[in-house]
């Protein structure tokens, strides 16, 4: 990335500092027809930032609109932010804070989402003249049981999702449109996932989380278009104030807490009992490989089906919802330590769906309910976005909603 | 790491899902004359961790020792942590968490160090019959101008910093090692590293911190020997009370938040006098290239030098503190955010220093007090362990403390 940036300063040979890192020249474009990062292979890192908007000028929201895309769009492709007037000109800041000068793109995505509080504000005040196209789901969500949700990890007006091979890029990626938007927006809070907890295309193996099980394997998947328009993506009947969401999806975040001190205590067999599936393969309990579908109706001992009847994977399976699924993109992280000296330690889970009211929140509250994991489990963060859809030429992230 | 683990439930075929990453199967032997991770050369990511001591029993600590020895001696060749008693003992909890079961070794080390509480609590009491063996330089450090220290990012009795290019593999290190220590220690505080600022080996090109400037550049390489005897390894006749402590050295650990988007407001011009290098190469500002020696005495403007007086290189270089060196090994963090609309972000400094009162002290105070830096900085924690040498074939970790 010197290139652009330090012109007649940097040496030719701006070699990457993480060459154990390999291959990660891969980079994704910014414009299209959806936005990138929700289908995208899932890379291995993210920054996740919530912001408020610090204005009450619509202009100056979608002046900020623009510079982000711009931004994003040269991000995204491996180059510096900004317009080249830092070359060399000492009096002026530069246009990029330079952490990332000698790092490919390394499949940077960045995704952009618009919160319940942009359209209308906690006292149902219009902040921008948005009202009217507010999505009827996007709302704050419900209290489920387990939540107990810090509102300094909670909602926002925007969202913006890095993710990236090298955890600097996505870093960067967060902190310099923070930085454009200084004065328009402040952040709000802000996530790092060190690891992918899942699967967003059949080329990907499956990942694990911190409870040491494989996890997402039945995610919804890149390759299957038929799926994405059911489940992931908003369609042009869904809401009819809403028609600017059309080909987009919402984004659901919840920072989930786990228990791990204790549950690296149960024994094994527990373990596989609360999630369904045995440890080292990810296969059901009845049987097969990872990707054998799960079989409910097995029988078992006491009889009990071999897959309990709490256990994750059936709580939370299309079977037991009505055939609902979601596209997942969550992470693992650890943020410090808790105080009661173990690791503050979890899931920041993202899931994008068609519609929160029908693909989320009636599973959200079957799980919270039944599921055995519930006990390992504590949601201290949650937000709801509307991700609107890829940016065309020429356009602004979001633009026919301020048409 | 699924064959030892899971041996009959695993599949062959235990892909990696961080193919973005490349070539992570290095991996370093834990036994040797030194410990590994710090003439390693420093690996991409770090999960570093300090511990109180919660037993009165010399014993358990020893015990704990050598249950540590064990995994980490495991771990760190690309094994799960645990001697088999987990393969397919449903009754059990797994002697491994499993994150990491699908994950090479990634370059992981393991590095432990003895805190100055362990020889002594807050009132002198010698805990373990370790006080007459206590080094003089291992003692709480003094206060300098910028610290705001946070209690709960401070000190502690033990530490463990766990280096590798795959940020799971680190957390995986310490989450086990955590978990075997459950009952004898607990966490005092840990950070997550998502970006190396140093280089320990020419063979590493130079990355870049939070500042956007190249770091590290004059950083005590694995390649100069007499410079490590002569500033980083305890010397034979450093400390006759703490001869268990020759060919090892102390590990410095400070947090340190930057103040980013102030500085990011900062002229380019600002921004290099403050560093006194270029930001694109990394040149000094009296010319050449990175690894050129800056030139203190060339004349600038208005009769100062052209290297700023206060400025970081000359303030920190060896010339300028009876040509003291450190080997740093300091990673980029970004803890969510922060009460001002703004990251939560910085540098964790890691520095190995033969002896900390000739060796870091003096060099800190005259940063704090003359460094153009230190307007930007704000020191949030702070910790000094002493690093015992390596463990040689049959012993544990520090085994000549205790002998």
């Amino acid at each position: 990335m010197a290139g652009a940036y330090v012109a007649g300063r940097a040496t030719a040979d701006a070699a990457t500092p993480s060459a154990a890192d390999g291959a990660r020249s891969s980079s994704y474009a910014f414009r299209g027809e959806r936005q990138a990062g929700i289908v995208t292979p899932a890379q291995d890192r993210l920054h996740f930032a919530a912001f408020d908007v610090v204005t009450d000028s619509r202009d100056d929201l979608v002046a900020l609109l623009q510079a982000w895309t711009t931004a994003a769009e040269q991000m995204t492709a491996g180059e510096p932010a900004g317009n080249g007037a830092v070359d060399g000109d000492v009096n002026l800041p530069p246009d990029d804070t330079g952490e990332a000068l000698d790092l490919p793109a390394s499949g940077l995505t960045i995704t952009f989402g618009f919160g319940p509080t942009l359209f209308r504000d906690a006292d149902g005040k219009d902040r921008f003249g948005l009202a009217d196209r507010q999505p009827a789901s996007l709302r704050e969500l419900p209290h489920f049981p387990g939540d107990l949700l810090d509102p300094e990890r909670s909602g926002g007006d925007l969202c913006i999702q890095a993710c990236a091979d090298d955890p600097q890029v996505a870093v960067h990626a967060v902190r310099n449109l923070a930085r454009i938007g200084f004065g328009t927006v402040s952040v709000r809070w802000s996530q790092l996932g060190f690891g992918r907890t899942s699967t967003t295309s059949t080329s990907q193996s499956t990942p694990r989380n911190l409870f040491g099980f494989k996890d997402g394997t039945a995610n919804v998947k890149a390759e299957e278009a038929d799926a994405l328009d059911q489940h992931v993506w908003v369609g042009s009947g869904d809401d009819d104030a809403a028609a600017w969401l059309v080909g987009g999806s919402y984004l659901v975040a919840r920072r989930i807490n786990m228990n791990i001190e204790i549950w690296d205590r149960q024994p094994l067999g527990d373990q596989e009992s609360f999630i369904g599936r045995t440890k080292g393969t990810g296969a059901p309990l009845s049987g097969g490989e990872e990707m054998t579908e799960p079989d409910f109706s097995m029988p078992g001992s006491n009889d009990q089906p071999v897959i309990p009847v709490d256990s994750h994977v059936r709580v939370v399976h299309p079977d037991t919802n009505g055939g609902v699924r979601m596209l997942r993109r969550g992470y693992n992280f650890v943020d410090g330590s808790n105080a009661l000296g173990g690791l503050d330690a979890g899931l920041f889970f993202i899931a994008y769906v068609r519609d929160p009211d029908t693909h989320f929140i009636p599973v959200q509250l079957v799980m919270s309910k039944t599921d055995a994991l519930a006990e390992y489990l504590k949601f201290t963060g949650s937000a709801l976005f509307a991700v609107p859809p890829g940016t065309g030429p020429g356009e602004h992230v979001g633009q026919a909603l301020f048409a």
